[in-house]
């Protein structure tokens, strides 16, 4: 802690209800709060088996009907749903020499779905990834489908959704927002999302991709053909940012799923947050870092002079 | 919040990583730094099947053993291990009228097992617990076991564990103790701790039960027979508690694993508890509740006079 003080949370505790949370309290605190220099890690058993499938569908509230289905239909088993648009699998087949797609033709919208098994369920895990796949036909839920016929297939549909962000890269600038909204109104998020930025920011084109299953997705926002990388970021990058930030707050979500803030979102934090939760966490950091000594700038500043209580 | 203010933290977003955890900072925090007045929760399908297992083994070491054996077989379908000795066993058939024994003979203890699924795995339920008992059998896990026919026998097999605390308190007074260990030393322990506080405090009987799969046992001590209830608890009976506390301290476990502190266990807290995490949580309670009006007496005191920043 910033006194100097050792505080050691490493016990193996699977209940204990002494008082606040403090190790959750750390988690996620960037830095600011303590220096973490040691965890305890849970270990589980490997994953006995996975079944991954591709299916092409016509626009993002097909993928979320898919969702659904994919949960009602696997339950525990449905580790990942993943979504890319046309434009991202496009990008990456441009990219990657020894890329290949999925299915034969081209989809607005493609997801990818990952089923997985511990040894008491892995039997019947190709059987559950073939009735997931008729089930959706059957529904008319998907254009097409397809299962990975083995591991070395499942690895190389992974790599196509894993090179979208290189592949979109070397298009040419653009600004990236990790985002996330309430699961059940992403698919209307990205829907009502995307038009209103192209039409605000002319010449741009947004894409978003990623982990529909988890309501976060990762919403770039690729620069006017012709634009000069680092001029433009700096001029209508930023104000596209604060566009987007704007948009994914009117929706009550967060400007930050997965990479914190940093330095970087300080400022919009600052802009867009709960003023209460601010007014907390300034309320905590000061209690814990008087000298503000821990990583400073970061996250959230104490802007006001301490008051005396 | 302490100084009137709302902190709305409502949203239902899977993933969001705007600074701290204040939500979880708050929960468990009994109260003393703020008062929860509404929840967003989360719904999800309705379990399709269960298996309820009964078995008799010989020491709380074999339950562990079978406990781990289970975790093997079963994964993710493990819902519940709960334990209880013969004599809470007996206990619970001598208070209650239509209980009865699951299996023919009386094992010194007792373990029940309970598999769930969803929809996707409720087929495969019947022969997966069938395949955890066979297996138990055939490594001598198990002196004897059963699994319940249908539902009416699954509940009873659970009202046989939930009658355990009426039945122990009927026998005469007792101090009831809420503890975990780390999940593996939980046999070790309650093999250690049982004789060593009926050593220690002649003509009381010590009996441990419930959630081994947790590393949590509710562990009671029986006052010896003709003692007067109400002076018992205040004399012998704290003496006995703060022995109970020592021994879990010792094995670095917590002397409250599922219902808080309140004011009953403050002063064992400070007396027990880590320094260093009693002093960051008084500093977080002064931060968000300087004038302690917040569940006053409860969990963590100022003891100390603020000290101007």
């Amino acid at each position: 802690m910033a006194d100097g003080t050792v505080f050691d949370s490493l016990r193996p505790l699977k209940k204990d209800n002494r008082g606040f949370d403090l190790k959750q309290l750390l988690i996620g605190s960037e830095g600011t709060l303590g220096i973490v220099t040691a965890a305890t890690l849970r270990l589980l058993p490997a994953l006995a088996d996975r079944a991954v499938l591709w299916a092409g569908v016509g626009d993002i509230r097909d993928a979320r009907k898919l969702l659904l289905h994919a949960q009602r239909v696997a339950g525990n088993a449905l580790e990942g749903f993943e979504v890319m648009p046309r434009h991202s699998l496009e990008a990456v087949l441009a990219h990657s020499a020894n890329a290949r797609a999925p299915l034969q033709d081209a989809h607005e919208w493609n997801a990818l779905i990952e089923l997985t098994a511990d040894a008491s369920s892995a039997d019947a895990l190709p059987a559950l990834a073939q009735s997931l796949l008729e089930s959706a036909f059957e529904k008319g839920l998907v254009a097409d489908a397809t299962i990975a016929r083995n591991e070395a297939q499942a690895e190389q549909f992974w790599q196509l959704r894993d090179e979208i962000a290189p592949a979109e890269r070397a298009l040419g600038p653009a600004m990236q927002h990790d985002i996330s909204v309430p699961v059940s109104d992403m698919a209307d998020f990205v829907a009502a999302a995307v038009p209103k930025v192209e039409a605000a920011f002319p010449g741009t084109r947004a894409v978003a991709f990623g982990h529909l299953g988890d309501g976060n997705v990762h919403f770039h926002v690729l620069a006017p053909k012709g634009s000069t990388p680092g001029e433009w970021e700096e001029s209508e990058g930023k104000a596209i940012s604060a566009f987007v930030h704007d948009e994914v707050t009117a929706w009550k979500g967060s400007i930050s799923a997965e990479h914190g803030i940093g330095q970087l979102k300080r400022d919009e934090l600052a802009r867009l947050g709960d003023p209460a939760q601010l007014a907390i966490m300034r309320q905590v950091k000061r209690a814990l870092d008087p000298l503000g000594l821990l990583n400073p700038g970061k996250l959230v500043t104490l802007e006001t002079t301490p008051e005396p209580l």
